[in-house]
């Protein structure tokens, strides 16, 4: 045998640098390495002047936004307090406090009585939601338990999908094809989600979003309903977004959620960046209908301003992720509190900790200011671009997403009129790609691009310009000077 | 129009702590809310003292343990640089610093030469591994992969399983089943790949450990193989596992890299937590023939001490994960440098930052010294419960978990002769399991527990306490008490 001092603690694991919160831990602290100063060095010199300042007032380009400092202390201490929230054994009081939030968070979307969460948020055989580690996941567990719940078996859970497989379990069902509705503007998530399921891409089944707005969308969304069930198909799924990625559009939901009813279609919204807007009580009723999802996804490192990974999925009935509840020998084990039988991830972070705090100290009212002064500010930036002779406004932002392009002189009239030619449509999108790599690659603002389909149908792509007004730090006047720079590189272009 | 006044910063957003870190970030701080006191002191006394301190030398229960306290600001200094690794646009320089670090952990493992690193890895069209959230969905992945590639169609894209799915996919291939093949001990998260798959757990196949590890396991491995494919059975790949979740236990990882590559099988090697050894060049030979796997998970949550939230999943082959490339109007575009069209996740966040600073202040031989001292106190811990009377040691540990459990004094002879009742048996369970319980609660030390069919093939499963023993603080003292503390529990509980 070893003695004591054969075996030793390892010198390099205990290195250490300072934190406010550090003496909160319980165990021991090490020693500082002589690297620890190098690589701080290189941190401060090297990699943080060529990371991408999204938290610049004038990075306007994505759904990345700045993190309040206080995520620094918070995330650190998650850091050390490396909880692992598959089982009890391993988190102790973060299971509950991840199941507190994850309550607090269904009852601002499914706003449920004081009872239901009473009963709900803390019962082992139930579950709310699951904090997951980004939206993608949040879609794929909402599509994925969905479809466990459609093709499960009570009598028989021997012969449900998750223990026979996809085919034997359409067979058995005599399903002979299986599909999920969105629109053509759902996110490629869903994608990712098709393929992960086995369901394929072409089973993603893309309704025009405007037909689906307008007078008709009701009738025709429940006649491919009625048509897909006459023909075998199973209607897994209908996605609503709340907020699109491209152009932060709203659709239909309560209409969608209604249709979805009739035909016991599980009804998923995206609501990964919009979502938020559900802290305010002014904008929430731009997401009416979303009460009635049977699921819901929302990222906390969008508007809630959460650092990167941290997303949530809701679930209307607390019954809906026990279809795929997954047990072993050693944890997660039936009955038990232990939340690893109800998520596709294992080990997870304590992430509930982090939206804990910010409901805590940002609060929802705090989110209310952010997430109004968001829509205020995306409010004045389209009037700008619209005030302003050299832009083409996409449309009036129904949230703060405000897509927009630049046309050159000779091209307003033509573009006003809509009698672009194909060539001179190609013309312009490639001016627009050009003017937005510049001013990337210029550094001092950014503004993402994105190409969506011609109005008229004809399948041509526009290119349009994307500004995601997400920063509170962001001004009018950086708006102002943003445009103006955009307007200076196309000048430059055109020469 | 609002103005500037009018739309301003929100208050509440701008609040912040301190850190060491924080002259790194190029943006404004803003001020420290009242109720950030109040919130700091929740942490230290209400929540700190209840989470579950996994950093305790005498936690020893699961594979969470203490991460080095440098994690606290690493893992601050993350969350305010909050990149998005989806894309470049989003990441900048993290992007180049998550391929160099993928490079740097597929040389460990795959050991390719210089050239193939210097052209692979920044290669925009291909892509050496995924860092993803956790091990499950590292595994998820490697199989996700395998199947695109099994059932693609490069004459014909449309017709690949991304888009047509399983069940038409199979068809126009002719396989009447899928399935994969591992063993009795393989983690429960290949549950959770076969029902997302839509697979179904029935279709993964569990060989005996023991027979696969013995002189009949490549002919019994290569048997089936043959077997299915006559059946028309697609072997979509075959799992080892480099150091179980149960008992630590290696697969005969070279014998089955050769048959599977014999059958055109994908060998997918789950080393979650063993794969760490491969840092000790002393302990790697333990994972002879990994360098073979055409994927590899490994979780940095787990050895390699990084918080909760990090895992890799490695492809030997740079062409793997274009099988499953996802594009998409506004990011990840075809040819493109963004990471986000090679990874099922999308928003992520910057833990390749993680993994790159523990490389350069922790480094290959500090992990080593890491590893090789886990190794002996596994050794050590194994030789004190042999040496104990009231205890039986369930094997010599293999890596560093050590299974045994207490045996009261009448029950150790019928014990050491393998000639218990199945009444006896499972009055020894209970025991067991009352141990461990109370154990837990008591709180000063913990082991867990996990129940493995006995080795008679009865089909009884045997309750065994579990050490895992990859805590650099242990000392023998502790693990001298561990087992005392258990042996008076036991006493209490006989009477």
């Amino acid at each position: 045998m070893k003695t004591t001092a054969a075996i030793g603690i390892p010198k390099l694991f205990s290195c250490q640098f300072e934190g406010k919160l550090l003496d909160a831990f319980p165990f021991e602290q090490g020693y500082t390495p002589a690297s620890a100063e190098a690589y701080i060095d290189f941190v401060k010199q090297e990699l943080a002047p060529q990371i991408v300042n999204v938290a610049h007032p004038r990075y306007i380009g994505h759904m990345t936004g700045p993190v309040p400092p206080l995520m620094h202390e918070l995330h650190g201490c998650m850091a050390l307090f490396n909880q692992n929230l598959v089982k009890l054994e391993t988190s102790g009081i973060a299971t509950h406090i991840e199941r507190e939030v994850i309550g607090e968070l269904h009852r601002i979307f499914f706003q449920k009585g004081e009872e239901f969460y009473k009963y709900y948020t803390p019962d082992p055989d139930h579950c709310l939601g699951n904090i997951t580690s980004g939206g993608t996941l949040s879609n794929i567990t909402a599509l994925s338990y969905a479809l466990s719940k459609k093709l499960s078996n009570p009598e028989d859970p021997s012969a449900s999908i998750n223990n026979i497989g996809l085919l034997k379990s359409m067979v058995n069902k005599g399903y002979t094809d299986i599909v999920v509705l969105g629109t053509a503007h759902s996110h490629y998530s869903m994608n990712k989600a098709m393929r992960l399921l086995g369901l394929g891409y072409q089973s993603f089944i893309k309704i025009d979003p405007a037909i689906l707005k307008s007078a008709e969308g009701r009738g025709m969304l429940s006649g491919m309903m009625e048509n897909y069930k006459k023909a075998g198909t199973l209607v897994l799924a209908l996605i609503g977004v709340a907020g699109t990625t491209e152009a932060g559009i709203i659709d239909p939901l309560e209409m969608m959620a209604e249709v979805a009813a009739e035909h016991d279609v599980h009804f998923h919204v995206d609501a990964a960046f919009g979502g938020a807007f559900m802290f305010s009580d002014k904008l929430a009723d731009k997401l009416q209908g979303i009460t009635q999802a049977d699921s819901i996804t929302l990222c906390g490192h969008k508007q809630l301003y959460l650092p990167m990974g941290i997303s949530v999925c809701l679930f209307k009935s607390p019954e809906l992720a026990g279809y795929s509840e997954i047990n072993s020998h050693y944890q997660a084990r039936k009955g038990g509190i232990d939340l690893g039988k109800y998520t596709i991830e294992g080990s997870r972070p304590f992430s509930a900790f982090i939206i804990h705090g910010v409901l805590r100290l940002i609060g929802k009212e705090g989110y209310a200011e952010i997430l109004e002064s968001n829509h205020d500010r995306a409010r004045y930036f389209g009037e700008l671009v619209a005030a302003h002779g050299s832009f083409e406004l996409y449309n009036t932002p129904e949230l703060n997403i405000v897509l927009y392009r630049y046309v050159p002189t000779w091209l307003r009239t033509r573009v006003k009129k809509g009698t672009l030619s194909k060539t001179e449509q190609q013309e312009l999108n490639r001016l627009n790609v050009i003017i937005q790599k510049r001013q990337f690659d210029k550094g001092s603002s950014f503004v993402s691009y994105t190409e969506i389909p011609d109005a008229s149908g004809s399948g041509e792509r526009v290119v349009w310009l994307r500004a995601v007004l997400m920063n509170p730090y962001t001004s009018p006047q950086d708006l102002q000077e943003i445009l103006q720079e955009q307007e200076t590189i196309a000048a430059a272009v055109i020469l």
